[in-house]
């Protein structure tokens, strides 16, 4: 019935060979992730150059009855921009060539950009404007705004900025029926019905393919404040946490803990890296402010607040960042935590977020939790405490791992035993990274079948063929 | 078909006779807006004190195909809380008996609350904990956190803190089903599936009624700082505000900028009330920095910007507050200006926004476009400026108004040319106040067609009976 040449030929026609993929090594980086998890077959992967070339793909598909998966940098950690394994294979709509920077706005702290835009890159055309887009992380170099925007990324600066969700202001999105809805809108007050941007925020392709965004820039900070500190335990750096708040308000812009075992595995495994502080305790916490101004008066605020800090016990050791090579010496201590962990053996990476004062508590129960399956299994934790988001990762070092009998069950029993933690706790198993593949089974045991109704719901009015990566972020609907 | 005496009856049985209110003078206070300018019959007044009586009521109101209105505070300014002139007379749903303030974390930095807490109750608490809770307008005394939520309410903090919609993390919220969906997540990242609070929150009762809510609470800023400048005009108060959020940074929490017919009408109208700057000049700024730490280092940030701003030609004259009293009655005078145009005369109010770069383009163009329909009509100014929300007022004294033939006629024509304006410039019709009933025409006029099928397909599916809030929002359904 799908006759796939016939589809081909028409996306030929409409946005020409050279923008139509169908060789094997054309497809090779399309058809699986970056980490090598995820990989499925595909029709065809389209370049379109215009939104106009977006609506005329997802016109075609729909007419075929094509499922369309959009992928922008391809940088997902939830399998959420591959193929599936299983179903017709869809057409991958990759978004790198709507790659303009429509226009900037600084008076208005906007700029507008194709969804196919590197981040680093809007990052970069805001700094040239004197201004700030705050999303920060690990994948800045590679992943696209319209991805970000589909998972709703988090990242480094969301204590202070918020998610991506906070910083879009207008959305243009093709939708599963070819129309183009221009929601460009470049205003901060618009009380005028629903709210239809942010049903596409966090939907992860399901609804339509995000093809611009106007998002919100911030003014430059011209000072920044750094210190790396060695604390006794998460209920410290808690602590520590509503001090910098009290005392630093809206100047705190991160509040990174990262235990023993991950800083271990930094300097063990990425060469170059060096711990700021002489005796690596158990706890540490990188701490960032930062403002307009002069850096004097910032440093100065920084070291009144950890001098209390330290008199209240709260702070073993503290190294306050002498310079700007020293402050980027410690971001990237922290942005190497993935590249350790990936060479330090197998870790079974959570993406968990609590109420920010069921940190400490929910730690603890959630070692214990996975103990009781293995005892003693080291757990990494690399947590954005400042938004109760903690990535708590069981970790097997390679002998262990293969010496499991059942890797795959093992991996289950300890992700569900942490997760459920979690949900005891009121918490989330997918803060930032998004549901994509990895994590549906997780929706249907953790969501309450009402908000899995409503979900449903919503899709049904938006995509009632179900081509917009079908079988993505949603269980199956039991009424469908 | 549709059966009252019934249907009161089984509101008595559920909720108990007290609770159900069908007496003229009873439900009075329930028929009409503050101002009078909206009434109409309804079946009955019903006070729920549960999110289970809320359900009940639901139920039974579905069962028997009445329509269904929440009522928070009452203090809607279009017309969207009380019961419309034709159709089936609603059961109002008023929500003041459910106002417990369901616990506060401040180590998280959240309140739990029911919808009926009046905002200033939810303030207060959160001062008590030592947090801030950032919405703030006029009428904070009376007006009701469910409807803050249903109208996605704005006020003066928006600048900092974001409108209600930001300030949200979770909501309860019995559906038009009756089913209760809890939502109340404290979490700051939650990547799972659509966020369908921000669906609820500004949908003014046509989804659902918001029973419970958590909030997000802010350090409690130690320090304020303010000014009254009075600038040339709009385009010297837009550069003042790029030079106070470039030295400022997020400190900068309030900037309203007001003309000089709205200074005139607070000092004709309103006892007591003085303006700061001794010559009253054209055009007037408020700026207010709030921060943690010292007052004295504040002060001195806003006096030194200001500096920079009267050497550049921007400010004709400054007063900054010299105590917390006088800091108050700027704030004083600002919360007058309802009160004064009230009584001075009539204002045909509009709620505009526009690219806060756009401000004082929109504001001559605006002007224009009046002054084409009625040569030289005062016109009064008061803007959220930093947020782009325009309160552009075409004021008619008493006798010029009692003169005109066709009053609404002219109310229509003005009021469109305005909105006209403000839609060339991208802006909206409403910011901050919502569409209730008075703007339900602009909605046809001015969203793209596409937007309002969207909008119709998310309403049929929550609320396939078309039950909430029948008539407000959104136009008539032309697939209904």
């Amino acid at each position: 019935m799908i006759s796939m040449p016939q589809l081909i030929d028409e996306l030929s026609q409409a946005l020409g060979a050279g923008a139509v993929l169908t060789g094997p090594s054309d497809v090779a980086a399309y058809v699986e992730d970056w980490r090598g998890r995820y990989r499925g077959p595909l029709t065809a992967v389209v370049l379109p150059s215009t939104t106009e070339e977006v609506s005329l793909v997802v016109r075609a598909c729909t007419r075929h009855g094509v499922p369309i998966l959009a992928q922008g940098g391809n940088t997902s950690l939830s399998g959420g921009a591959v193929p599936a394994a299983d179903g017709v294979p869809p057409v991958v709509v990759a978004l790198q060539r709507l790659r303009r920077i429509r226009g900037i706005d600084p008076r208005n702290n906007t700029i507008t950009v194709d969804a196919g835009c590197v981040l680093a890159a809007v990052q970069q055309a805001a700094v040239e404007a004197g201004r700030l887009y705050p999303v920060s992380l690990g994948a800045e170099g590679s992943c696209q705004i319209g991805g970000n925007i589909a998972t709703n990324a988090g990242g480094t600066g969301v204590l202070r900025y918020g998610n991506t969700r906070d910083n879009v202001l207008g959305l243009e999105v093709v939708l599963p029926d070819g129309t183009i809805w221009d929601g460009l809108t470049a205003l901060r007050k618009n009380n005028t019905g629903y709210d239809l941007k942010h049903l596409f925020i966090g939907s992860e392709g399901t609804l339509g393919i995000v093809t611009g965004a106007v998002l919100k820039l911030h003014p430059l900070p011209t000072a920044q404040a750094m210190a790396w500190l060695s604390v006794r335990n998460p209920e410290a750096a808690l602590d520590l946490l509503g001090i910098m708040q009290a005392t630093c308000g809206p100047r705190l812009s991160a509040f990174e803990l990262l235990d023993e075992n991950q800083i271990r595995l930094v300097l063990e495994h990425v060469p170059g890296r060096r711990c700021p502080v002489a005796d690596p305790a158990a706890w540490h916490v990188l701490v960032e402010l930062s403002d307009s101004g002069d850096a004097a008066e910032l440093e100065a605020r920084l070291e009144a607040a950890l001098a209390s800090a330290l008199e209240a016990g709260l702070v073993i050791d503290a190294v306050v960042a002498a310079s700007g090579a020293q402050r980027a010496a410690f971001w990237e201590f922290r942005h190497s935590v993935s590249e350790a962990n990936k060479k330090g053996g197998v870790g079974l990476t959570s993406d968990t977020a609590v109420p920010v004062s069921a940190v400490p508590a929910f730690i603890e129960a959630a070692t214990a939790a996975v103990h009781a399956i293995v005892p003693d299994l080291p757990v990494v934790i690399v947590a954005h405490m400042g938004d109760g988001n903690v990535h708590f990762i069981p970790f097997f070092s390679f002998p262990a791992w293969n010496g499991l009998a059942e890797r795959d069950q093992m991996a289950r029993r300890i992700r569900q035993a942490v997760n459920d933690t979690a949900a005891r706790f009121g918490g989330t198993f997918s803060a930032e990274h998004g549901v994509g593949q990895t994590l549906v089974g997780e929706m249907a045991r953790y969501k309450p079948p009402v908000e899995l109704m409503l979900m449903q719901a919503v899709k049904r009015a938006f995509d009632p063929a179900g081509l917009f990566n079908p079988g993505r972020l949603l269980p199956p609907d039991p009424t469908a």
